[in-house]
Order: C-alpha cells, then sequence, then structure tokens
C-alpha cells in the first residue's frame, strides 16, 4: 500500500487490525509503502532482508513476531502452542546476527511466555502482544531520554556527521543518533547533519537524508570516503552513530565503516559520540572481539539492487559490521546520562544506578 | 565499435587512422568500446567526461588533444594555425583542475609547438603528433621502471590494498600503483589485491577488478569503508596508489578517499606507498593545501549512472580528490627509485639525479 509522507513523525512500523505494518526500508526514499506482517517466519524473512533494520527496530519487530504467533497459536493446545511458539524463538533469533537488541527483545518475550504457564493461549497472546506495545512505546521514551541527555552535548550551530542511519527508522521512533539531532533541533539548536551514504546498503543517502529532508533539517550528503576530508578541513564538529552491540569494555559494534570514522574523528580531534540505549549493551560480551559479525550477500557489494556494475569474475567481502575500540569512544549516549569515554568500569557503573 | 576483451595487456588509447581511439571508461566493465576522437575540444569533453580518467592517462590524451589540432590546422594560414593552437591549450587545460599530468603534458606540447616557429603547418602536425607518441612509449616505460622498483617492496603473498584505478587504464600501460603490483607479478611473487570500489565514480569495482580479473591477479572487492575492518583482522599487509599531483613537500592528491586509507593504514602500521612519476610532482605548489581539489556533479553521489538512490532535497559535496600528508606515506615510488618517507628535501634530491 503507497501513501502519500506527511511531514509528520515518521511511524516506522504500527499495529493494525491484527497484524504489523512496517515501512519497507529496502525501497525508500523511492516508494514510501507498508508491508503487512501476519507471523513469525515472515517476520523473521522481513529482518533477514532489511524491510525493517537497525537495532532497536530490530528488537521491537522481533517481538511482535513472537505476539502474531501466539495470535495465532491461541487456540491450540498447549503442547502445540508451545512447540510452535518455541519455532518461532528460534526462526526470530537466526534472522541477523550482531544486533544484540534482537536478543534481548526475545529473552523479554520469552519471560512473559514461560510466566504465564498457567493462562489460556488467549491470555498468553495478548500478553505477548501487550508487552511487544510496551517494548515500542519503551524504546521512544528511552531514545527521547537519550536525545535530551544527547542534546547538551552539541554546541549551537554543530555540524554533526553521522554514518549509516540510526534515526525514526532504525527504531520506534525519534531515534537514537538522530534523536540526538532532533532533541538538540527541538532545545532551539540549529544543527545540520553531514550524512555518510554508507555503502553498500545506502542507509545514509536513503533513510537519514529522506528523515532529515522530512523534517527540514539541513543535511548533506557525501560518500563514506569523503568523510575524513571533510574532517581536515574543518568541516565537522562532532560525530554521532547508533550502535548494534556494545561489549561489557564498551568496544561498540556498528555499521560497517563505523571504525574509520572514529579514527578519523580521533585523528581531528572531533568528538566521537555512539548514542546506546542500555538494551544494547552486552554484559556477557568481554570485548568487541567476541561480538559476531555478520557477512551478507556478494551482490550487495558487486552493485545495488538490480544496478550491478562491478567486475565480473571479483571476489567480495562483505562485513556489514565493524568494532570500534572503547578508547576511541568519547561519550556513550544512554537513557541514564552521558558515559564519558567509557570502560568496563564505568558500564558496570552505569547498570548498578537506580 | 565494441569488440571482444583479449586476455592481454589492456591498450587505453591508441592512434587509428587519423584519429585518436580510447577504451570508454564510463562504460567499463558492462560495454568494452573504444571511441574515437579527432579534435581538440571532444578530447576535453572525453577527459572532462571520464571517458579517460587517471592523471598519466590525462596526459597522454591532452599531448593527442593538441596534435589532432594541429593535424586538422596544418593547411591553414599561420596565424589560423597559431589562433587554432591557443584555442586547443586553453580548452584542454579547463578540463580537469587537479591532475597536474594534464598540465605537463600541454607544456610539453607547447614547447614543440613554440620552437617550431620556423617549420609548416604540416611539419609541425607531424612533430606534435611525434611528440604525443613518445608521450605515449615514455610513460609505459616509466610504469615499467616504477613497478621494478615498487615490486621490491611487496613481499610474495602480499595482499595489497589499493584506492580507486591506476592501472593500465589509468596510464599508456601497465599502470602505476597496479603497475608494482603486475611487476610483482611478473617477477613470481604471489600477490593478491583488495580494491576499494571508490565511490562515487566506482574505478575500484569497475576497472581495477576489471584489470586484475583479465590477467588472474586474485582480487577481492570492497566498499570503501571496509578498509579498516579489514586492517583490524590484519588482513592487509600493504597499501599501494597512484597520485594525481604531489607538492614540493610530498603531500599527494589522490582520488577521494586515499587520505582515509592513509590514516588507517598508520594507525594499524601497514605501509602506505604511492606510485608517482616524476611528471606528477609539482615542484611549483609548496604543499598540499595549495593544490587544487575538483569539485563534480551532484548526480554522481546522489546515485549511479541511471540508477538514482538518495532522498530528494538532500544537499550534496563531490570533491572529486583529497590531500594525504606526507608525513602518512611511506614512500614515493619513482622511476628513479624509492624516496623513503619523502619531504621537501628528498624530493629536490630526487630533480637533482642524473
Amino acid at each position: 500500500m503507497s501513501e502519500s509522507v506527511s511531514k509528520q513523525a515518521v511511524v516506522t512500523m504500527r499495529w493494525r487490525e491484527g497484524c504489523l505494518e512496517m515501512i519497507d526500508q529496502r525501497i525508500l526514499p523511492a516508494r514510501f509503502e507498508y508491508l503487512a506482517y501476519r507471523s513469525a517466519a515472515a517476520m523473521a524473512e522481513g529482518i533477514r532482508a532489511m524491510v525493517v533494520r537497525g537495532a532497536p527496530a530490530i528488537g521491537c519487530a522481533a517481538a511482535y513476531g513472537v505476539a502474531l504467533e501466539a495470535l495465532a497459536l491461541a487456540g491450540a493446545s498447549r503442547a502445540e502452542f508451545d512447540a510452535g511458539m518455541e519455532q518461532a524463538f528460534t526462526i526470530l533469533a537466526a534472522s541477523r546476527p550482531t544486533a544484540v537488541n534482537l536478543f534481548w527483545a526475545l529473552k523479554r518475550m520469552r519471560t512473559v511466555w514461560h510466566e504465564g504457564g498457567h493462562r489460556t493461549g488467549v491470555e498468553l497472546a495478548a500478553a505477548l502482544l501487550a508487552e511487544a506495545h510496551e517494548g515500542l512505546a519503551e524504546d521512544i521514551r528511552i531514545n527521547r531520554a537519550m536525545g535530551a541527555f544527547g542534546a547538551e552535548l552539541l554546541a549551537d550551530g554543530a555540524r554533526v556527521l553521522t554514518h549509516c542511519n540510526a534515526g525514526a527508522l532504525a527504531t520506534a521512533g525519534h531515534g537514537t543518533a538522530l534523536g540526538v539531532i532532533r532533541s538538540a533541533v527541538e532545545a532551539g539548536k540549529r544543527i545540520s547533519v553531514i550524512a555518510d551514504e554508507t555503502r553498500p546498503f545506502l542507509q545514509g543517502a536513503r533513510l537519514t537524508a529522506w528523515e532529515m529532508v522530512q523534517e527540514n533539517i539541513p543535511v548533506t550528503l557525501i560518500t563514506d570516503n569523503m568523510a575524513g576530508h571533510l574532517m581536515s578541513l574543518g568541516e565537522v564538529d562532532a560525530v554521532v552513530v547508533g550502535t548494534d552491540r556494545v561489549a561489557a569494555n564498551g568496544d561498540v559494534a556498528n555499521k560497517i565503516g563505523t571504525y574509520m570514522v572514529a579514527v578519523l574523528a580521533r585523528r581531528h580531534g572531533i568528538p566521537f559520540y555512539v548514542a546506546c540505549p542500555l538494551s544494547t549493551i552486552d554484559l556477557a560480551i568481554a570485548d568487541g572481539g567476541a561480538i559476531p559479525i555478520e557477512e551478507r550477500a556478494v551482490e550487495e557489494v558487486t552493485g545495488f539492487r538490480d544496478c550491478q556494475w562491478a567486475a565480473k569474475g571479483v571476489k567480495v567481502r562483505n562485513p556489514a559490521f565493524d568494532v570500534t575500540p572503547a578508547e576511541l569512544v568519547s561519550g556513550l549516549i544512554t537513557e541514564k546520562g552521558v558515559v564519558p569515554e567509557p570502560n568496563r568500569q564505568r558500564i558496570r557503573e552505569l547498570f548498578s544506578l537506580a
């Protein structure tokens, strides 16, 4: 279903008439369409194919995938219900490996399922749907809180470089990195954005640029390899990015190319911030070396969609993420405040806050 | 004229029946076609539109542009000949601003013209065509000499990252950076190449990958933002790139993104070499800050050819080159030998060699 895009807030996913509708982010900005999801298997495929992407959005979508399966199974026997649910969790967990929010959301849904052992299928399905709804609402609250803390880090007039899309489209709304920018703009600061196009999936050119244009926030698009040049010209005041998983020591996994931006920012004395809800911090991972890095299809690198330009016969690497060591991170912007120069100790303290 | 591509050496440009034929590098590797050039104006447009690109190739092509104009004017009066030639030099000099080889080649052609004041138009045209031919032959000799010096820097088994295309297609043949790789392979070393795709014009994906596949040299394609990740995994042993202009202090202008690669290489202790014929060193430019950087069309960044993907309304920057400071350069590979850690003194000494 194609619809005109309002200048209102981007609604990445919405519950309508028993199904979850998600903007098809593969075809933005050429077309703005919602796709309807009715099962865990369809949702897992939507996540794998990047109809929805961005760590927090993937977490929210996976929760709805579980809820959809529970609704479909609500009338089944308890054994059938439990077997179907187990299968749903398995297929959703296998959709993408790097973003920890996926596993965090599935864990929350599993808790609701297991704690509801005495309930009927219908009651359980209702509880799981309510939990998915709560995940969505909570994500927006958290992004607003991060935005408020992060906005204080940006000066009036700041030119902020970002990589990939950590915007409303990557979350339930407002965004993580772009949430910081939005909150700064709402606070009256004049912010302009420099968007890395972010090959190979072009989230910067297609999604970040689109979100900023929708809201009349000045945005300049560059290819990924121009960031260093602009920094050397003194045209970048700060970097803000999102993340798919942060290790216990503060190492940051994020979209491929983030590491390059961090190294360049350090060379030029430009602060490098990571907008990071606590759900993205994985205390079970000691450091970034242990974060699984997804390798995606060859065709993403040899071209873009139907436009294939590379020489035939060339081999390809396509790691979707890289790891930025904690020492290059000026601060983690979380919903509980900013963690400057994150390390194991400071991250542990963050989780001990009320 | 479309032709099958042999596995023989790539012939970027060739003189045939009174015109210069050049491979149309805009459409490689999808189609392999030569375009015929018969005037300075057509040649200037071919350079501007990047039918031919790469600093040494641009220099050779511009020389032929002058020769073609002289041939067309050979029967004219001396006043007409001189006026036409002046116009040819002006239009060719305005085709692209960054590569110094263009201006260096035009200066050589101007010298032949001015020193031939006593000759007939026919004699002058013949002399100018001979000079263009000599420029082509000399470029290959120089690339072979650079290749021999550079090959000694690469260990057997080396995995060499390169950015853009500094291959046969960027020169009269053999290539500068890829010439070093070819010479190492000819010397019996097992070399594998990692090719940055090199947005926005995709010279790496289209041209470097194509050249290497033609010669069965193992080549792996990555997006530009993956270079740092592969370095952090220990998968890159050396970097070799070409250059469009080197300042008197050793600062290197080359395709946008080269600076980023150099910064990453330094962080990881990986040697960063620049293959650089003496004709690319501009002693009149004190440092890289004074090298003019071309800004190209918006449509190159918002997509690729007819494939346009960026959000409408976004602003764009499109600098075609950046400057790598000399302190990040491990060595300049020239036809007179390797200049380690180049600086003003060492470059001056290079030119004082016999």
